[in-house]
């Protein structure tokens, strides 16, 4: 049997010093095993490292066979994202408490890492979506979410009003605070605040929660997730898209956003062992077996 | 081009002497129109008529290349539990407002029910549940279901607690009123008023809705249509299981209630131009078009 | 000064052997101290004790200055709205985690008993509800209740027809699982669970809940405490009225359930520095301060 | 008798000529009936009339016995907080489809306000809220409510953390995309859509409904409208308070939003037969009894 894994990426939270120590352990810990190992150029400059391979993340997306990220949530989806085109699997670390998306700890991350490397791992691809705006007629601005395209109210705190059509067929206007398109990533996310349903990771759905809706009978929808989903600002004192709530673009009356499945998915290794529902029982507090 | 369908079935609300008058109608109009019809045995007694032929349910299983359903949406659950097995596709008639499984009303049914035999139709295929129920190692019955399986309170009024795995693995102890696993179908009934999601027709998937339940994070789960649901009573002073609420069976604890996917779908035909979501929109007063 | 209280009452959960050892060992401990003590009778029975003075719970109503009772919320329910008419002041004592309506602890009870006895208190008064079911213009059945009077579904498993007016006014038609009336202290029991709003115990409300309502624009409702409110059944398979999840009386088409707040509250002693908010926090896994 | 009404002011929707025409038909009709009639300076000036006395808000709410405020919801808000110390009674007339607020329709107003001006209504008081921002142990902003206080996220989309307390006790850290303070009149408008209960206009209670909280078993609470609300933001990348929507101060991590019930109560003017259940289930599509 050859062995899965040969060059390994090692990418740490955007500006957070906090992680060079361990990510540096874990660099050595995989040099020693003869693993060819890149770190990520901005991590490796923040830590101020020159021991080890730098790499920007294109190069890592094209040479690198697995990722592991270190960090939270929020740098798992900001990562999935930039390698979204380039199929290389990731594995999350995570500094604090477990996350939904980084379920090695850094306290056992030597032999997790090292056992995954070997091949001992459960693989799960899970879809993105990509959010085209158009203005006019002309496609104003793109982007890519892990979690979610939130379309929603800006500064004002005032409602906005949307048309909302799948797969060319009418829905309903809203108005609300604002509209999730969730991918099951993202069920967890804002959506799930917003009242959303969970959805299993390995479902082909997204979701359609809305946030705040002033119709009282408005529900959540989950859909194929091969379906199109055009979201057009009818009215809006300001309005905004936000992707991941990390990306965002200004809205204005009669901005279409129109939603679709990425063509490519993200693979995410987890340990074996590693469970969804027991994840979710931790995360969620919903306690234990009675 | 031949023509798609000959032999028709027309099957009335079960003890309903209102439909009877309509029902003939229909059935005379087809058969002045050269197709064979067929009048469900039940109905042709309930309304006394001998100038069609009469079948079982189970002969226009085997026989009829149609069905006509005429009632409500309960009409519809039964008669698609009864003849899920024969792949007979159904088509809906109203008596009164239009239901979320009946779509073509009484008023104008001579034309459209001509057009959808005539081939003018869009057919739908919807997911059915299957569930077992096992008692100290034996399966003690068992039950179709087109909208829901739900595992609830009995008549004291004290909720029960159960345990939950999908696939094999646990997911949750939850005390609660009940819990409903629903098809796409049943989404729009009582598991929407519990609070459940939309799922749309297409989508392969089941949800689990909580009823009222203790543990305030508990959420509404969509999964997998294939995943195999085992909910286990772990207490309860009484309970029991509902089958799209019309047929039951008391539980006790240590009952272990097994929820799969039915091997066989049920093919709805739709007058060409419905639209689900329009269907959504009038039966939740989602309004129209700001 | 006079100290508050000389006749103390201990009552222990129903049919609760595991409570004796405590209960007998705070009734010595308050013996020693010079209080006069009353074992409620069905508790002396159980426990087989003749050490100390036995007393039925009227007389108990009638004689003692404080009653401690020792058990979980649903004891407290029982015993309050048993004692209700005489005014006599409660502390619960609770044998496992602490409830919504138990706040001292077995292990710290000798301490925090002797502080409360001492004076070292505060007292909060809460409102009860009666319920009186009335079948073709008389009243066939009537019942206090703490937390809640529920009008709901029984063993079918099918939604009643409800009409609900306030004060003489009709306020709407539901079609439902059922409707809690719920009191602020019963707004954190199955009221909650429903979707209900928290009710401050100190404020002068009761909270409408539907339960699981088919109409998706139905909301909970808190009015003045003072308002009578009216539940007519207008159609059911089966219904029934609970109160307080502990007694029912089953309900048929045309009974009127009138709940209104009972004429006395009932007194709640907690220790110093009891918080409510606390209470919540922890009972409902809120988290601390971030 | 005395009549009891002489000095009616009339007061249009900011900016809106087509209120014009109504508003003088009855500022004419009223001066027929002998009324000393008021119209608002700046809707005098919109219409462009000089055949009526023009007063300021502030004149007017020293002298008029009653106001006819003729336009929406939104405008009876922005009014009645103009007013609230000058004690003059309101009655709101609706251009379009009658609001919460607004119960007198343009098309029956003649015979309506005359009659209300006879003395045939029913008067009501509603309680506003007072909100001061505190920064580094200042008051640097204070504005009043008559629907809510929000202190929400701002244009980042990003959760606000913010810190609750209630009459000095710690409530509880949120983690949120904002929190609503509700007055009962406010109860029907944002915190509803945000999931919140109605409140009875004459419950003394004020709501506090969280927006899309983090922590899922957050939950709406009714408090005694007397108690006074600290919120504190303890992080933020952008957030702000609202006053009725209309109103908005920039708030930084550290500011303190105090809310406390208004000294005064606005009165409102219902036609005799106004009920607020029927408003209800108009507005929220309750549909009529059964």
């Amino acid at each position: 049997m050859t062995q899965p894994f040969k060059t390994i990426a090692l990418i740490g939270k955007y500006n957070s010093p906090e992680i060079s120590e361990p990510l540096l352990r874990l660099a050595q810990f995989l040099v020693e095993r003869e693993y060819a190992v890149l770190v990520a150029r901005q991590t490796a400059e923040l830590i101020g490292t020159s021991n080890f391979l730098m790499a920007n993340l294109s190069d890592i997306g094209g040479v690198a066979d697995v990722a592991v990220v270190m960090g939270g949530d929020g740098t798992m989806l900001n990562i999935a994202r930039t390698l979204v085109g380039f199929k290389v699997p990731l594995i999350g670390v995570n500094q604090g408490r477990l996350g939904f998306l980084t379920d090695v700890s850094i306290d056992t991350m030597f032999d997790t890492v090292a056992e995954m490397l070997n091949g001992e791992y459960s693989a799960e691809d899970r879809i993105l979506l990509n959010a085209e705006i158009w203005r006019e007629g002309e496609k104003v601005f793109s982007a890519c979410a892990f979690n979610d395209v939130v379309v929603g109210k800006g500064n004002t705190g005032r409602l906005i009003e949307i048309e909302v059509s799948i797969d060319n067929e009418f829905v309903n206007s809203q108005r609300a605070d604002g509209l999730v398109v969730a991918t099951p990533t993202g069920s967890t996310a804002y959506a799930l605040s917003a009242g959303g349903p969970l959805l299993h990771p390995t479902l082909e759905a997204i979701a359609l929660v809305p946030v705040c809706p002033h119709t009282l009978s408005a529900r959540p929808i989950a859909v194929n997730s091969h379906s199109v989903v055009e979201i057009t600002i009818t009215y809006a004192s300001d309005a905004r898209a936000h992707f991941d709530g990390q990306r965002h673009f200004d809205l204005i009356v009669g901005d279409k956003v129109i939603v679709r499945r990425a063509e490519n998915a993200v693979r995410l290794l987890h340990p074996v062992g590693h469970s969804y529902y027991d994840m979710l029982r931790q995360k969620l507090h919903w306690g234990e077996k009675l």
